[in-house]
């Protein structure tokens, strides 16, 4: 009884305790600290919090034409005049976009991959949205196609892949495809780089004088 | 437009990546993280957890005798009649709760005060579940009063205070108040072990010949 009260496979308690455990980031022990604090808290947040996630599921789509999250579908981004139609930002992901906006340093559209092809992780190019590119930055008549992908093997052959997708496409002709520059990241120490970026910050180092 | 869409009020993303911000141990890179996992897997993860939170939000009560969660009231500890019903362990949380009945150590009753007494953190006597706990031992004819709470000054002096309460109520007489042993926690170094605890574990060695 009391003793396997914790085990029951029907019990709402573990039910959502292992709903929670399953979110990125969080294992059991937070889970059932994060349980524990909602059940002490129904009102003000647990019951709040059921019709966040439910409403957030009803009104957030994924934008059709670049793969952004937004309540709106084609997306904010998408819609918006001011933008530089000219401009294509290849990410990996929305949060990899949530990013670059938070920065205000890039004013054209998006198009989000879902991901990166990843031999190791069983991501092909089946997975990812990618097959539209061209025809996307053919419509669109984007001169850039940036790619701000991660810097590491699966980002790296991912870009690979894109460039070579759009150089053999028969419309993309003097289409300019650019990635972010790699470099010492901004506060960082020398001390605590991997030789790698080192050696690429000094290949690409910039003149003062 | 776009750049502010993230700072709208009323935008159900931000309201959940708030309202997933403000749990224990969540900041709101790990809410936006959960909340982009979420909007990405809607069926398999996002719908299913809101049930699961609602669920639980109704079908999960405070047990009225011990303050245990459970989906019956009286919980299933209470109501166990096997459980020895002399002890009666007082724990600060549910959570320590849990933590004990994980051991299998323990038999007895529980008695979950909902904290600890803090100046700190304005925890006084009123907000703690201590009023009706000498009333209790003597309904249920508990023998000893286990305080299993934290090795904190807020925690000791909880149990200073627990320990005189029951000695000024009248029908307590006799009545037995224990704490957890204090000691080198199984596994644990010395060598990162703080000196009161050292100390503690020396004064309370145990023969071994």
């Amino acid at each position: 009884m009391s003793q396997s009260y914790q085990n029951q496979n029907q019990n709402p308690l573990d039910h959502l305790i292992r709903m929670l455990g399953g979110l990125p980031g969080l294992g059991s022990r937070s889970a059932r600290r994060i349980a524990l604090h909602l059940l002490t808290h129904k009102i003000e947040r647990m019951m709040p919090l059921a019709r966040a996630i439910s409403d957030a599921a009803e009104a957030i789509h994924t934008c059709p034409d670049c793969g952004n999250l937004d309540t709106v579908a084609p997306c904010r981004i998408c819609l918006d005049e001011k933008r530089d139609r000219s401009l294509l930002c290849v990410v990996a992901s929305v949060s990899d976009l949530w990013a670059i906006e938070r920065t205000h340093a890039y004013r054209g559209l998006y198009h989000v991959l879902g991901g990166v092809l990843s031999a190791l992780d069983g991501v092909g190019v089946q997975n990812l949205d990618l097959d539209r590119l061209p025809d996307r930055t053919v419509s669109l008549g984007t001169q850039e196609v940036i790619l701000a992908l991660s810097a590491t093997v699966d980002g790296q052959s991912t870009a690979h892949y894109i460039t070579d997708l759009l150089a053999a496409h028969p419309a993309t002709g003097g289409i300019r495809v650019t990635r972010l520059a790699h470099g010492v990241p901004v506060g960082g120490e020398l001390d605590y780089l991997d030789d790698g970026t080192i050696m690429t910050a000094m290949n690409a180092r910039g003149r003062l004088l």
